[in-house]
């Protein structure tokens, strides 16, 4: 009987109180299309705080982990499986999963948006881990994939960069949402989290003349711009009209053509509505989380004709587009994007680091 | 010297104080490429009463009336003018006109949007009344063109439906905003103004399956039903929840595809957003003026990936292809639509009407 | 053992030699899922004729007929069953049911297109006739349909309707390739067959301010004015040429903003390239065979900015989609449009028919 | 009075013949509003040879030369002029200017597309060259600038990356009418010329995973190599058939998502159609003259539902885009795409280096 290490979660506690408890569970044997893989790196994610602070509601007790690179241990049955680019998945490939849309729901097949599925199977805090398979989170030494999961080869890319990719993804569809960039395109990205940085470096991959980050602290700040931002505002340096004036300055007092927004905050919603031009497009892409209501002003919509929309997580077109930019990283880029590093004993520092937001994407090595 | 009566406002002064005084203007003579036309039906829009209420700035003294139907007079010089579409013009013609965007400014020729022109020339309160040509609003005997008006011809069109032209073109053009309805398409609208009832008729000859219309009073949704709505809901009878909880009902649970807004009242955008269902649309149509903020969710904008936008006025595209609704809408339509019928002496009687909300569209035909 | 009378397809020959036999065929025993269904009423397809005569390969034997009524006789084991809409599936019901897209290849997943599946299940030729379950098509007394497949509950449409909306699925997909109509375009629609009539109609119900067909023979021509068309121009009275001027000519000489093709004649796509106007919008949707090529000047294309695209098939929001139309059409509408009507043991004839041209929809009434 | 030298085309005769001739035209003094600037550099297109050839009609004499850069010397007037951006213009500011058009026709308001303007006024050819103003082309010493003409700042901008920006507006809107890339796509350009190798660039930085051109001769198709393209493909050394091979070898099997044709021959139509992938965005953007017909196949189209459009020159927003990718041009880059130069006397030299291809963009620096 073989079994692995997990960080379990029992109960939903702030990372402050150390949730996380590390047990040992038995790994069940393989079925037909069931792949068991041996975790390589899991990014701690915002949401992943969000679950302990129980802003965003799942089941325990669960293991979390959601940005997960892993390497194929064993396959189960002898049928070949391929991952979703038609791509045959072997032994000793280095693989990362998707949430699996169920392709049959109302919104799967007639909305034809798995963004939105209505029976979506996340792993790393949705799939229970109460029953079998059990292993169903990146934190942990194994994770046991469920047949038909949705499974991406990258042995061509860096594990640091395929952790990235998870927030990357959502600005993928953010910018899908609006039908892309126009080349040239001034943009504002709110929020220097993993996705507001991904989303920066996106723009900037994907035609903007010109990205302006509006975040904080200054060590996430002085990354980004190092990493291509053309220009960074300190939320903690600058008032929101002071923000909001130094945009329409750098945008030659029009405002930018694209806002995309990834803070969770509902002010910067209508802080960013003044930092859009007229005929601009904003995205909400950082409330996946219910954080309450904000005052707008519906004649400034009606007469600046903003296009505001949202991006809810993301599809799997998004995450293989997403790989474009996941492979120009530099290793010098990944070393400063990917850190702290800690191992899984460590998940309940990685949880509190997180929380702290002074680095990009703390990882878990088991 | 000839002159014209019209219906002077000297001062800002809401309808009920009767603002308007009758007066004699001399008129012009004709500079090349102007044109003298008789008011033939001019229409009293709700910005009218905003005007008259202080809430959309213009200059005084000014002449009123935007929605305008004349019988070319006289042409000024020898030149052959042209309509929009390339027709001629002719002396004997019935015409209306149209806001003139300035085609040379950034929103004009970069972002292409003559909507947003930012040097737009109106006749009916923002050409100056004081200065030549003087006879620049409809509410008058005579109306006085500039040389490079953009004029239509629609001597195939009632007067009637060419009055409600302006109202209609807002609609258009908040349907482009959105790219059009999808064939089938569940549409609320929220307002029975005129331009909540022509956006209902349109939607409906556009291939709306299914038009939603939540409004009041009574009388004007009894005939936007009889007109062709499907349904109706009226604010006078039941609240918001009540409100929401029946387009969800009436849209098997899913919400609307589309929500178009032409309320004015900043609330209506929160309940609207609970009224469309993910993924849909909603445009934000009856903010000309600024009547305050709202608290909206940027969660729920996020979550149902609700795309809003806003259609401010319109351009001469949106105007002639209303022209194919308003040519469907028969002499029974029309003469419920559009009335009371006001001369010009009672102009402000016809303001006082209008304010009551009771009817779509009183006119004055002087 | 209850058995059902099919008309079988043994040998792939034209019409006239009259190919398919009545043949007794054992209807298998249910298993979870599964629809047992009696054929109420099936459509003759141009496709069909297609399938006989060669131009489109499929398997024999085969039963063909896939526009398809039936109602439910029994369903397999406990579990209830839902429609494509959520809606339950009952005994007694009128359904249909619609080419199964695998949602799980890449042009499904990743394309988000099922229409374009990799691994389309098509009823009526595609499903294989000489394995379980045998009854895979609609020229026969009953059709056994196989779990999860999609089935839609028509039961408020009048079965004439369903039949058409085949035919006008296509034709909701074209306009949504190209974005749908913007409102009071003027639409050509190429071919007069059960496509080019279902867009026609589609096209007016749809915004269309005018609708000119061009097909022929003369009394499908007639039946689509009597319908709706506002024009039609007859191939076998007048030649290309004449036929592009008149649409110049109908359309103030700057061409149809939309040309619909429905013919899959090659010619046509160049006819129908001069028809359309300046950055208009132009959709093969006709040529689901291969007719060979037809020269195509790329001067042409780029000077004017066609948009050019096809529409495949269509996926089954297109279908649902289209009842907003077929709910429409009045008893003596769909008396029009579909006949002749033929028994089971008539279904050569029915074929015959079909390939004269001289209705829009034969059908089989078993 | 002063003078200025030009390069007068009196006669449409190939290059080799050796057309131009150096002439003394008088400088007219400035009215209101009119711009005297002296020319820096003035690119020679492909679409002069087509002039030369016969093949772009045009009347003349004319002064070639439509992709310039000049300085200001003197504004006429007091009025302070502005360029497109608002940006004052004023001695000493290094310029370009773009074809102006009407903003008054059809195409230019109603369809609101000013690259299809009916009354395009293009300096270089188009502006007729023996009434006033004469100095209407770049192949010559100075220019005289129409007052209310389409004026662009560069002083921030190298004069060789302005001349290429003439070849780039037509990519920028290729790109433009397939609604942008999407991130990551896959793109082939067809054509190595300025407009090819423009295109290659462009698509590079707005985001392509990967570009594929396909032209020569090989100095050019080296240089785009060594400047970001990431695969090059020689018709010299290919024949179609393997070079559709090798873009499908390229692109995973399925195609190219995007194909942006700058060949204007017409079979290379055909061939990148088989390059592009289902669903994929085809434009042609090289066929500005008539080259005549190619064989296409409308099953392929439609099966495929390849997206086919055209790009016709560009507007101002166009080249205002290009201008961010301009500005990123290394001065190596530049050297390289910007070769060889001539004075304004070897005029006919350089119209035959542009027809012998060998080089991206010959200029004159008189």
């Amino acid at each position: 009987m073989r079994t692995a290490r997990v960080a379990m979660l029992r109960e939903i506690r702030p990372p402050q109180e150390r949730p996380f408890r590390i047990e040992e569970v038995e790994i069940p044997p393989l079925t037909e299309g069931a792949i068991l893989a041996r975790m390589v790196m899991a990014g701690v994610c915002g949401t992943d705080v969000h679950i302990l602070r129980g802003q965003v509601p799942i089941q325990v007790p669960a293991i979390l982990g959601h940005e997960n690179v892993a390497r194929v241990e064993e396959i189960g049955g002898e049928k070949p499986l391929r991952d979703i680019t038609g791509k045959p998945i072997q032994v000793g490939d280095l693989i990362t999963w998707l949430p699996k849309s169920c392709m049959q729901c109302y919104n799967c097949t007639i909305l034809k948006d798995p963004s939105k599925c209505e029976r979506r199977l996340g792993y790393g805090g949705w799939i229970p881990a109460w029953e079998h398979p059990y292993l169903v989170g990146g934190f942990a030494e194994y994770v046991w994939l469920l047949p038909g999961s949705d499974i991406v080869v990258v042995n061509d890319v860096a594990p640091e960069a395929v952790v990235l990719g998870d927030a990357l993804r959502v600005m993928v569809h953010a910018l899908d949402r609006i039908g892309g960039l126009d080349y040239g395109d001034a943009v504002v990205v709110q929020g220097s989290g993993a996705v507001g940085v991904m989303g920066a470096l996106l723009a900037k991959d994907a035609g903007a003349s010109q990205v302006i980050v509006v975040g904080g602290p200054a060590p996430r700040l002085d990354l980004v711009r190092e990493l291509g931002a053309d220009a960074v505002i300190d939320i903690f340096q600058a008032k929101a009209p002071e923000r909001i004036a130094r945009v329409l300055e750098m945008t030659g007092g029009r405002g930018a053509d694209v806002v995309l927004e990834a803070t969770g905050v509902p002010s910067a919603v209508a802080e960013g509505l003044e930092m859009v031009r007229i005929n601009g497009r904003y995205v909400i892409a950082g409330h996946y989380g219910d954080a309450g209501t904000v005052p707008l002003n519906p004649h400034l919509i009606n007469r600046k004709q903003v296009t505001i929309t949202g991006a809810w997580s993301a599809d799997n077109s998004h995450f293989l587009r997403g790989l474009a930019l996941l492979r120009k990283l530099s290793p010098e880029a990944l070393s400063k994007l990917v850190r702290p590093r800690f191992t899984l004993d460590e998940v309940n520092e990685a949880l509190i680091a997180t929380e702290r937001q002074e680095s990009v994407k703390a990882v878990i090595t088991p």
